[in-house]
């Protein structure tokens, strides 16, 4: 499928050397795992969709401004972004108590936080993305406490696009996950988000039934994940051409 | 032993009203705990000691300007102290690698952190005192980030103090614990250094040997704790009266 040089193969995706220098192509696999990798299947289709949701959102962050790694989706699985140094960090944004918050601080599912709460959690697997704050990071020299001012600038104007966006569409934004890079450009270094913005990141739950649109289904084995994503798109008004796999031909979703 | 009014019974303190309004009677017991009270033994003598070091402390920070809730010790296990309303953080400040920073971020135990690091916990022991970041704890309103800046600058000077103080004498200040609380003064409010500081909340190495002269001895099982409090104490100046339970009566050290 690429005879491009393969620079590095994650969890859920591969990049390999773009056409021009400072170029990668991101290449989405079907690959889901929960727990740090711990459990991993392969669901059909699921790299086409986040590639098209994904090209969808970074799309629109680049003309609202707000500066992104993206450059232009190639095909149904790769997508032509910037290369970029990434932050070592999951920078997390949360609007409603899901997941480890629930747990940490004992909270009910789904209460409004009395506002967007950032968090970052530490980058490295092995060690399970420890959640860190910003004493650990800029005494580490994970990220300097201007870039961090940059970063939760740019996760703060990212939440407000995608909560309007999902709201507009009859979804309610949980929380979701981000990653920055640094971008260099001749002198200048600027923080841009870089990885991807799909339901793989996000907590996604439907206002009306409350039903859970995203890799929860996953973590939490309730089945239909494709059918879900596949939903998020289609109320994002995105073509899906999905895989052989799924159907017999390229599909018009809507 | 004491006929005031019980306030609130803690893991290792009890408090009672004091004699004056705005004051209470801090009463340290021989109770040692670990894993938020999971493990839990009598240790015979140790509020002596804790409440001859904490007085030790906080006389010294009083001196040095930096506001604190302690007024005078009473008697072998009781001090006076100003009533305030304890904000609900422990305040860690961590000099080298220990603890759940080895576990959390896979450093070797007494790595020399880059800078001294800042954590905080919600005070919680049925979340097991959860870390939460700035975020958390203004967004919960636990502390306001005015109030934030003064704990953080209180915590610094603090630890600047404590460094040279057990540096001076052969120890190490690997890191340690703190709490504040608001102390109202008419219409104003100040933040004030509250609770104790003891090798119950200190973890202090000898910086010979690399024995541990703190509460671990308890949380590793290595013995000795009584023996190592009381050197802490011996090394500070301190005349220790010690319990009836541990020696035959009062007993000049050093
Ligand atoms: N623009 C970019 N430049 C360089 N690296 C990137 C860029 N965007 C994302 N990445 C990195 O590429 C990887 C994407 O693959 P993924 O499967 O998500 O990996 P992981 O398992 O490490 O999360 C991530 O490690 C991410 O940090
Ligand atoms: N000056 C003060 N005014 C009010 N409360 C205080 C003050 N200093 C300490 N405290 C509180 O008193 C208690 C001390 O007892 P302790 O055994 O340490 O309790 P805990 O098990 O809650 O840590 C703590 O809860 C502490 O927050
Ligand atoms: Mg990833
Ligand atoms: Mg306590």
């Amino acid at each position: 499928m690429n005879r491009r040089r393969k620079i590095y193969e994650g969890k859920a995706k591969i990049l390999f050397e773009g056409p021009e220098p400072g170029t990668l192509v991101q290449y989405f696999k079907d690959d889901t795992t929960a727990g740090d990798g711990a459990r991993h299947e392969i669901i059909d289709g699921k790299g086409v969709l986040n590639n098209r949701i994904s090209e969808f959102v970074f799309t629109r962050l680049n003309g609202l401004g707000i500066p992104t790694h993206f450059l232009k989706r190639i095909n149904m699985r790769e997508q032509l972004i910037k290369e970029v140094e990434i932050i070592p960090l999951e920078i997390i944004v949360r609007n409603y108590a899901a997941g480890s918050l629930v747990k940490r601080l004992g909270l009910e599912p789904g209460t409004q936080l009395p506002r967007s709460i950032i968090e970052f959690c530490y980058k490295d697997d092995a060690l399970h993305d420890p959640m860190v704050s910003e004493e650990h990071i800029t005494a580490f020299g994970w990220a300097t406490p201007a870039e961090l001012d940059d970063i939760m600038s740019l996760a703060i104007r990212v939440n407000d696009f995608l909560t309007g966006l999902f709201m507009g569409v009859g979804i309610q934004l949980v929380d979701f996950k981000i990653e920055c890079g640094r971008l260099y450009e001749g002198d200048l270094m600027r923080i841009v988000l870089a990885d991807e913005i799909s339901p793989d990141s996000c907590r996604l739950w439907d206002i009306k039934t409350r039903n859970k649109m995203d890799k929860d289904r996953f973590r939490e084995n309730l089945g239909g994940l494709i059918e879900n994503y596949r939903e998020v798109a289609q109320r994002l008004g995105i073509l899906v051409e999905t895989d052989n796999a799924l159907t017999t031909g390229p599909r018009l979703v809507q």
